[in-house]
């Protein structure tokens, strides 16, 4: 192998630059030429390709966003769009890739590969934490950071009026940064597309906890079954009945995909990119990189796609124990 | 004068502790009994009042929130209310008010201190800076550093996406925060109530903007006269008309009232603490503290009220210059 | 067990509030009484013992430092310190403890055990990292990330003038703070106790990498074998002997101990707290609680403090690629 | 006047950028050629310097440090040096300059002005807030803000041992930053150039804070005239002679020049940068800009450099009054 390419692709998240920065200088390190595309697989289709240099990804590491940029692609759907991308992968002589992204990403990259059998090497680059086959996701670290620093600030306010905040996060199937940003921000209730949310069983401890506490937190996952935040503060708010209660909502949106990322996700992002490097070398093919009890582990696309990772049960049951 | 209260009332803003905290210190130091009436005039109705010591605001200074609470009282519009709560204050021996808060605040101030002529002195305390009387309000400072930290985080995200965000933050009535964060967060427009807003000009100016730029950010006060940001996004939308374009929405909400409050605010808040309660000392009976060009100022609850504090001049050139 | 008490001792970690409050609801919750014990090991001997309730761990989670202070404790190595600290626990029918804290913590705690048999379950609080029994220590990810952002910062001003810049971290006999923020940081070295620090191999390197590099970091770990960063600067600045250059040190120091706790230290710390009260309830006697493989897992104070943990291979590899 | 130049000199401080970014921009909408000098005067006498167009200070708003880069210079000290700074700008064109910077970097402009006639504006970039002719300088928030927030994360280690923290922050002729990072900051003691340090009253106070106080943080301006906080620290030490006190030092360093610019550093660089460009088009020819009392002011090289800003006479009473 001599030339490689690696591209960022479906939303962004924090980390991918510090990505992006391993997978150059561990090529370079590696005596490989590499090549960044453009704006995923659409610029690999449309030819915005580039030859990178180490001094190109210098101080990036601490920067979110994406200097490759994303961007989400119909045309890459299409036997034509694809067509394309091999062509242009070709014209530069790129033996191998490696692909920035999530779920999507790598269900495009699977499919790729099944067709022109160029190796393919995933980086898990999502908030969403919803990837098997790595403990946590690039972006995720700094996602659940920025939720908790806005749970924050909004109980302060909270608390001085006594009020009852619905606390929108990412999250349209699943529950991770719900959960993780509801237990560091001592929410009362968490509500996560993992399990059933029942709304009278949330009014009844309402009720109950409004003896003791004056003011609420409750961080809904914008996928619960019964409904966004605004919804729910709704349902609520009618079968509590109570003209005291104040209820606010507000929708985090996103500012939990930007900003610099923590030391976690710097550290798993250069890991992934190296370790991404090395497999293509070593003859990984169609295989996300991914960090597991510490150590890297390689998983086939089929498996990140299909296989579902399930919540950490102690969280539920923090979740429980530590609202009283 | 031998015994004091203080009280915040309102919408909380950061910065209001740290103002409680230098009224409490100074009133100790000049030798007065200082209490705390919580929940506001909600609380001097019902009677919620406590003696305050040195030690009782420690460690205090850095948090958003205020250790007094805030509500909005209805029961204060009411002759009833207010007897009960003069009442209150008689039966402690209390002598006179300092009152954080904003508009609302005052106008209650100013019309209890009519009725009853207890000596009344106010802090301005509010993210929205829209007091007339200082240079800035207390809170505001913090408000526009947490609208700008999330402007920086969404750019991250917009450029790597090529995307046009429509950014809420708040303000009724006033563009202040929107007009700091905007220029501060290099926003292509910022929109504000003070000015009308022809979404004609936005959308020419979007068409050529998007020659030379990927992303670009508006900044929408809440209050704009075009809409909040939701309305203005599909308005934007359906005249540019361009289905290559990607339109997103972020209202950031209550995370703007708490967090930390900065230096900036800490420092104008124990300025106004001490003004306030050196005023009552001094014989004002009916005014706001603030700070003008460096130097502590008394007006009047009136004027206050009454006069409007006006955009500056130069800003609103600079919003026009720098997106260029 | 009916009775059971909590402290923090040694060096205070952000994290330890949120793992307190986690011991204390999770007793109430499984119905057990709960006691604070102030100042650890000196307030046990004390007598500075007192019943906690849910309410008093309430808005705790978010803070740095700990509530219920920490101190080391001369009169605790003495027997005659710990046959009163003994006494105190028996006055108040405590019959379980846990202590949350690090190395000499543990220590002292097994050696308690040993001599009255009182169980005692360890939470490890300590923003080292360097205790075997749990794949990260409460307050570690605080301290790594405080120190991230600080070198964030230097980098700007180094960039700006072409410095070499020697940043001091913690950690005495471990280099996790070093080599997480190094690698986060983009570090061009990482010196820690863990390996020999060949400063010949430095300055040879320097002079290579200033030819394509206009500014250096390089993280310090304060246990480094070749000295504290202040001797390395000097020590490297004699040998590279090149009047051109401008070499500065920063020593970071007690700010990696406050601050607001991250998301992981928060969950971490909760999910120890919960772990420790629900192991003292099933039997657990002499053991630190810990997460490995995002499992909390058991281990023996003897094994806590007789191993070592190793820094992750990996870790160390990417220091050497990605500075290039 | 087609062409002006702009570039940073001394000591970079955070907002420089949006400064750089404000002065091209509006130097652009006013139909001039702009030119960025590298490296300060070192720069204008090796000739390092490039056209700027509107996108070379993109997404520069919110970056610490100076894309120009900064530095001092000695050859700019000789006649021979300004010679060829002069020939550079004249084989460039370059009719008019901005330089961002401080005293030295004025007292500079002000020689090479009176020997050459190229009329230059300064604009205030030092986060030392010492210059005569604004109310604040470019950078001075943020390093005020970065202070504070390493007080807050000093304070939870402090409060949690019983310590007495000397904390010393940048200042080594003016106490800007120590005063209001004290304040904010909750300090018991502030020691400043500016003001006679009698130690014997520091330790006096420190044993009556000692009954109520659990512990102390001190902050230090490096120039304090009691000598650096280590100096001071050993001094009370000695003086207090208590061994049950634990005295600690930080000093914060390089971390206050770096960082994201606050809100108010990247309004006051853009107002500052704009009046610059706009001041060079009227006519002045040896002027720094600055904000005092919300108006641009034109103030001369002279007066900056010679005349002093006092420290506000309010903070210093606060100082007394909030630490009781």
């Amino acid at each position: 192998m001599k030339k490689i390419a690696v591209f960022t692709s479906g939303g962004d998240s924090p980390g991918m630059n510090a990505c992006v920065r391993a997978v150059v200088r561990t090529a370079i390190y590696r005596e490989l030429e590499v090549y960044g595309i453009y704006r995923g697989y659409e610029g690999m289709i449309d030819g915005e390709i580039k030859r990178l240099h180490s001094h190109s990804v210098s101080n990036i590491v601490q920067r979110g966003g994406t200097i490759l940029k994303s961007a989400r692609s119909m045309d890459f759907k299409t036997p034509e769009g694809r067509k394309k991308a091999y062509d242009n992968l070709m014209a530069h002589g790129i033996e191998g890739l490696v692909a920035i992204g999530g779920d999507g990403t790598f269900t495009g990259a699977k499919l790729f590969y099944e067709e022109y059998g160029v190796p393919t090497i995933g980086c898990p680059g999502t908030i969403d934490n919803d990837l098997f086959g790595t403990d946590y996701t690039i972006g995720f670290d700094t996602a659940v950071n920025t939720a908790l620093e806005a749970i924050d600030k909004i109980r302060d306010t909270a608390a001085a009026h006594d009020r009852i905040f619905f606390i929108e996060v990412m999250g349209r199937d699943a529950g991770f940064i719900a959960v993780e940003s509801g237990i560091g921000g001592g929410a009362e209730f968490v509500m996560v597309p993992e399990t059933h949310t029942d709304l009278d069983v949330v009014v009844k401890s309402l009720k109950n906890l409004r003896k003791t506490k004056s003011s609420s937190i409750i961080v809904v996952a914008e996928g619960d079954d019964a409904g966004n935040a605004q919804t729910i503060m709704e349902k609520v708010k009618t079968k509590l009945n109570d003209p005291t209660k104040d209820f606010k909502v507000t929708t985090l949106g996103h500012i939990q995909r930007g900003g610099n990322p923590t030391a976690r996700d710097r550290v798993l992002a250069s890991r992934c990119g190296m370790a991404a490097v090395e497999g293509l070398i070593a003859g990984h093919q169609f295989h996300m990189t991914g960090v597991i009890n510490q150590q890297v582990v390689y998983t086939t696309f089929e498996d990140c796609i299909g296989k579902t990772k399930a919540l950490i049960e102690d969280h539920l049951k923090l979740m429980k124990i530590l609202s009283i």
